[in-house]
């Protein structure tokens, strides 16, 4: 086992109606101002909006607004934020919405309290020190931004979509109330499938050291995604299987399943993440492109692991077979595993590939993942 | 799943050489002086004892010393504790050793920062709300203590051992180098082994509640458990096996596994404790004797969970068979089944079974386990 430190002080409050508590929770951090954050006005459909702010008004908690982020959420509405927080000397950043707001709002809550380009942090030219608390409410399980500190950011203007990692921007609390993510669509159900799907595998495929019980945690985060995404698809209202989701969602990338591992990278996000700074795809949607055409690629270099893999979920022997029915669930439950399929002409794969090679230099997987090796796995999907 | 507030502070700093940096993980939470808990000497023999004080002194930490905590810790040693904190106005408490030393070093951390007696606490005659910060180096692997606010103390004038629950005395870092633990007796590596499965079982067989996930974990740490403790009984200085098994102890104690189950409770420590303050037997030893036992007379009140259990634990189909298989281990690793093998007389069953049923009260499952329940229980060890 690698050494390791392990420090994840979210606090998750699960649960349902938690989202009326917000105000309390910020109050009880002694926070008297928040930046709310949220996306393109769903939120405002349902009800949500008015109990935050609701919430909020009751513990006394003044609250500016930042609206209108978009999924793959762009570095230019960071900057609005940052500016927003900063003229208003705004002690919080509260997201309220998917895990491109809990990006926005943790990238917000860095930059707002830095000198320079907010932007640096991303490219590895400064360190984050110091930031803002974060608070979320999450309206949609994938990512685990609500209990990491991870934040994925496109920068609008050189379409890089990089991301940073500190403790520094854990949330404080996250709220997790599973109904609130009852209203999802099919699609972005299956998308958020293949997502956590893609952090548990990430690890667990490419480290050169990888314990059994690491092993076993990340087979029963995706045994539990593959079933209750089932029963979601055809029972869109049944709540348990809604917080079992959410909570294997956030087990998934809190820091849990690489512990002790040595070695591991994300090839996967590395290379989905030009697909949707270029083609503005979904990310879940581009993953699922990704991950078939690279397990086949990647599959002879961890042999043992790909068996393991192929019996412990589709109870198959042959791992090639582990690959083939992954690929199917992923069709099966409606996401996309061509390029033709998420609507990326194969002529895009060079411009793609250099994209993702650059990030993979970022990363310090360029020597193993250059253009010509990324574009060869692109020619797979 | 049950709503659940999940939030676990701690700082696992996890590997070799790591309790060198101990000075420095407290001099970065600002902290200037602790009180030093310790046990019965073994720490002084083995070197342990110089590297913390040498790494307390390089970074300008003064201390103060309380050894002589022996396993099943006592009351009378925590008072003495707490006088020296309040006595020399101390800022935090380090605890080197096992779970006895770190549950002793947080009872200090509750005393210190209370006027009336700290057994308050214990008999929820009070409710903590205030301590001293609490940092550990483990030197052995079963309780967990170094990732929760759990500690158990038996109180010498009245032998009631009692637990008291906060997260305020949560450690905030926690040293964790598996080669510290390196030299345990295969007869604690037994008992280990028994306390943790023990802490994995309770809940899954007693919730209502349960989902597959919280099921999953529970098995992936029993099955590394069984694995490892097998490969260290061959070999006490596989360094993998021993992290690996030192990192589910962790986890089977740390708030992960009950997240968003309904109605569990832990009978098997409850009565365990009765023989533990009764007869002073290791607590892993108490366990892996009631455990069988109340295994036998609760099976009927569970039937599927237990079925699931013989499947994922032992590949077997009859859920009696899952029960005799575990006795079985248990044997096996050296770990006693029987009042008798855990030199403790079957006339002593009456007394037991009082003592256990006073604790039952104070945990709120005094009706369904009477003293009459535990006694019956307790035939079948």
């Amino acid at each position: 086992m690698n050494d390791f430190m392990y420090h994840n002080p979210t606090t998750i409050e699960f649960g349902r109606a938690k989202e009326n508590s917000i105000g309390q929770y910020i109050k009880e951090a002694n926070i008297e101002s928040v930046l709310l954050v949220y996306g393109t006005g769903s939120i405002k459909k349902n009800g949500l909006y008015e109990r935050v702010i609701a919430s909020l008004k009751s513990n006394g908690i003044s609250y500016e607004e930042l609206d209108e982020v978009v999924s793959n959420p762009l570095l230019s509405r960071v900057n609005d934020g940052i500016k927003i927080v900063k003229d208003k000397n705004i002690q919080a950043v509260l997201g309220v919405g998917g895990g491109s707001v809990a990006d926005s709002a943790k990238a917000i809550a860095a930059g707002a309290k830095y000198d320079g380009d907010v932007w640096d942090f991303f490219i590895n030219k400064a360190q984050i020190s110091e930031a803002l608390p974060v608070f979320t409410v999450m309206t949609l399980a994938a990512t685990a931004s609500e209990m990491n500190g991870n934040s994925v950011i496109i920068n609008d203007e050189t379409s890089q979509k990089y991301s940073i990692s500190s403790v520094l921007v854990n949330p404080v609390v996250s709220v997790v109330n599973p109904e609130l993510m009852a209203t999802v669509s099919k699609e972005y159900l299956a998308y958020s499938a293949v997502d956590i799907i893609a952090h548990s595998i990430e690890v667990y495929f490419t480290a050169s050291l990888h314990p059994n019980f690491n092993s076993r945690i990340v087979e029963s985060i995706i045994k539990t995604v593959i079933e209750t995404t089932e029963v979601l698809i055809e029972n869109p209202d049944d709540y348990d299987a809604r917080a079992e989701f959410a909570w294997v969602a956030i087990q998934a990338l809190n820091g849990l399943t690489p512990a002790g591992t040595e070695g591991g990278n994300f090839p996967n996000h590395m290379i989905e993440h030009s697909l949707s700074a270029i083609y503005n795809v979904a990310h879940g949607a581009g993953l699922s492109v990704v991950i078939p055409a690279w397990m086949k690629w990647y599959e002879n270099q961890n042999p043992e692991q790909f068996k393991r893999f192929a019996k412990e979920i589709f109870s198959e022997e042959e791992s090639s077979k582990g690959i083939e029915k992954l690929e199917e669930w992923f069709a099966k439950i409606g996401a996309p595993t061509t390029l033709e399929a998420a609507g990326i002409p194969r002529s895009g794969i060079q411009a793609l590939a250099q994209n993702a090679n650059a990030l993979a230099s970022v990363w310090g997987i360029g020597d193993i993942y250059s253009s010509d090796t990324i574009a060869e796995i692109l020619e797979k999907a």
